[in-house]
């Protein structure tokens, strides 16, 4: 994507101010999440993991109990597509990787995929049978819906490095597949939330040729959020016509100003995902090449992606600010993304932040260290929210400012940051959210 | 410094496991920090600077009430040489530098020094007239020393942003040079504390060629701890007879195994400064050149520097525990550091640790996205304490160890993180904390 294009893009974003959700013309929001899109089905069910595999006596004990408890959190989900659809996926960069990446790669590799079977609690990461457990997964719920496995997506989050019982996966899946709906969007998104205190799903209605299209995407992620050419599980699904290859095009150049633009907390996890499939059944003339409609199928993807990407950061682990970053004036697309990722990622800042304390000394401190060159007596930052706008830098000198007008514009719960490096034409934004307490306290004893 | 010295000096750290201080035979520790070494003097006041310039009311009504309040914590200090000494300092590698730093550089070209003024409170950053007013409070203090302005070390330490009030110090130093003594360290020390909750302070005493010499510091910090190249505030003194050659060549190799390998949250400062003046009044033949004089001095300006980096990560903003990581098996000193820092860097890591959970599955997401190569399927990890040892991790999977005892280790302040790449013979090591409710108490309204 140009940087021209970004910069029109961002500047819809800033009119809208961090407000309500993001749009552009071609595009109406629709319900449905994952089952807008044409001949999408999907289900939840609480199977009964455990952060750790149960011993026999356990198991026994459980058995005896005779049923699984209802009160649950669902925690293991199912999308399929009543037709074979176009796929793409990015994965994390980390080093260490789930294990279910490293199958549903392999298995993307033709370009499709048709189900996606996804568990929360659990990982598999870090596991000496990661890999075997992974693909029993996937094998359990092709066999349910009668498809090949090679066209499963196969994901897992939640504590790393405990070894997967598959026993209720096993279990479940009979159920899951039987609860399959056209509608059943809400069950899935449940269950892969894992610290998620909403569920996050967004879905959009286009048309391509006369033919009304889809698009839908349900995401998971609030706490190691910090994703490098993909981010926490998305999975998106679409029923627009388009080869693989543009498919991947697509989410690639999506991806990076979107979903690659949010920090909770640094940490970029080992689970990371985003797939996007696309079966067709809208009945456009299937896109191959970079022409309008292409354009089109781009601009609903960039849609989704842009308020998942916004709902992820608003729901950071024990977040009560969303904090949208928005630096231009930068020489190039990625120094104004290293500028603008530094500073939401800045601890002192988010605290701050936390407390609606103006401290925008924070801010060029991270400015100052930030991987990027640029002079940093150009600078100008602007502060803003429905509360107000303030300017309280001007050439990399703090100003003396109206300290009510900045309680007031920090007190609100989306705040802007505009900061204007005046020395070039390109720009980038950046989404995050405030260190609180609750982050602490959350993480503090996560396995238990 | 060569990789096989780093290795034995981590060898005697691992030795020690964390507990109290660390060092090496040829040095005994001494009190007196900065005014242990002959012919220093130290002495510290509270001037009355606020974190923002007095309105003229507020000037008058203080004026009335005729003093300055006696009770409140020190903020200005001075400490002086009865000889100029061979000087050399590093700095923070921040793009947003504070003024004194500038100033600070310019007078030890010639590398050498007799005095620093130093104030907390105001960081005189980002500020328009920044370089005048370190310039105004460097000349004001050699004016009282009877010495050049070019020979002054000047630091500030504080909130960014707000223009520095030159009044206060003024009326400061006159009673802080008539307080100057050899004693005066633990004044001098109190005054350059900003969130710090101990005073941070150190000194060596050793024999170079019979004479006996001395080392001695003092550092602040707590938060925005993150040095590169440098670190916050260090005023290291000695009465070694060195080259300014050497002393910078000495500081340069030490700051990188040990100020350089802390971080507290990631965010680097813009007033990072570590000096050290050497005035020769130990009579020892002056050191010019790498032999074993050379060694000792080294080896001592490490027991010092290593000691002060261990007490700024156990007194990190809101820590209860200080977190050392030693990373051995790494095909350089550089992968191991890197690899180190990613571990005590992660908040998910650091709030597990606060929360006492043995959630090793982030020690292992940690180490996959540090940037880095090597083979994570090799790593070995184990936990330490006084409490006790354990095998957590073997070749990249998570074990499944008893619980109990990792409680047991993870309820101790020091805790000891070990991990073998089992790649190579270097290592590295690094220290940070846990992060804690009260860091973002802390840091959610430090300004007021």
């Amino acid at each position: 994507m140009s940087d021209v294009k970004i910069a029109e893009k961002l500047q819809k974003l800033i009119d809208e101010l961090g407000i309500g959700l993001v749009s552009t013309d071609i595009n109406n929001f629709v319900d449905g999440g994952v089952c807008a899109s044409k001949g999408w089905k999907a289900n939840g069910v609480h199977c009964g993991l455990a952060h750790k595999a149960l011993t026999d006596t356990e198991e026994k004990s459980q058995a005896a109990n005779n049923a699984l408890p209802t009160n649950k959190k669902n925690d293991l989900a199912m999308i399929m597509s009543d037709k074979r659809a176009a796929a793409a996926a990015v994965y994390t960069t980390n080093k260490v990787k789930g294990a279910p990446l490293t199958v549903t790669k392999e298995n993307l590799t033709d370009g499709y995929a048709q189900g996606v079977i996804v568990n929360s609690v659990n990982a598999n990461t870090c596991n000496a049978d990661g890999i075997e457990k992974a693909k029993k997964m996937g094998e359990l719920a092709a066999k349910a819906m009668g498809i090949s496995p090679s066209d499963m997506v196969i994901a897992s989050t939640g504590v790393i490095g405990q070894v997967l019982p598959i026993e209720p996966i096993e279990k479940g899946i009979p159920g899951l597949y039987a609860g399959l709906s056209y509608t059943g969007n809400d069950e899935a998104v449940k269950a892969i939330m894992t610290t998620d205190t909403k569920p996050k799903e967004i879905a959009v209605e286009f048309e391509i040729g006369g033919k009304t299209c889809h698009i839908g995407g349900m995401l998971k992620g609030s706490g190691m959020i910090h994703p490098n050419m993909a981010t926490t599980l998305t999975f998106i699904t679409s029923d627009v016509a388009i080869t693989p290859e543009m498919v991947k095009k697509a989410l690639c150049e999506n991806v990076q100003i979107t979903l690659n633009c949010v920090s909770v907390d640094g940490d970029m996890s080992t689970n990371d995902m985003c797939v996007v499939m696309a079966n067709g059944m809208a009945e456009n003339a299937e896109i191959t090449e970079e022409n309008d409609d292409y354009g089109i199928f781009c601009e609903a993807l960039w849609t989704v992606m842009v308020n998942l990407a916004r709902m992820m950061a608003r729901d950071g682990e024990g977040a009560t600010k969303l904090i949208e970053c928005n630096v231009k004036g930068a020489e190039s697309f990625e120094t104004a993304k290293i500028a603008a990722k530094s500073v939401i990622m800045s601890s002192l800042f988010k605290a701050a932040m936390f407390g609606e304390d103006a401290n925008c000394g924070r801010i060029m401190c991270a400015l100052g260290y930030a991987n990027a060159d640029y002079d940093v007596n150009k600078i100008d930052i602007d502060i803003a929210s429905t509360g107000g706008y303030l300017n309280v830098c001007k050439q990399g000198s703090l100003l003396d400012f109206d300290e009510a007008l900045a309680k007031k514009i920090l007190v609100e719960t989306d705040i802007t940051i505009i900061i204007d490096l005046n020395q070039g034409d390109n720009g980038a934004m950046a989404w995050g959210c405030d260190l609180t307490y609750d982050y602490v306290k959350i993480n503090g004893d996560y396995r238990s």
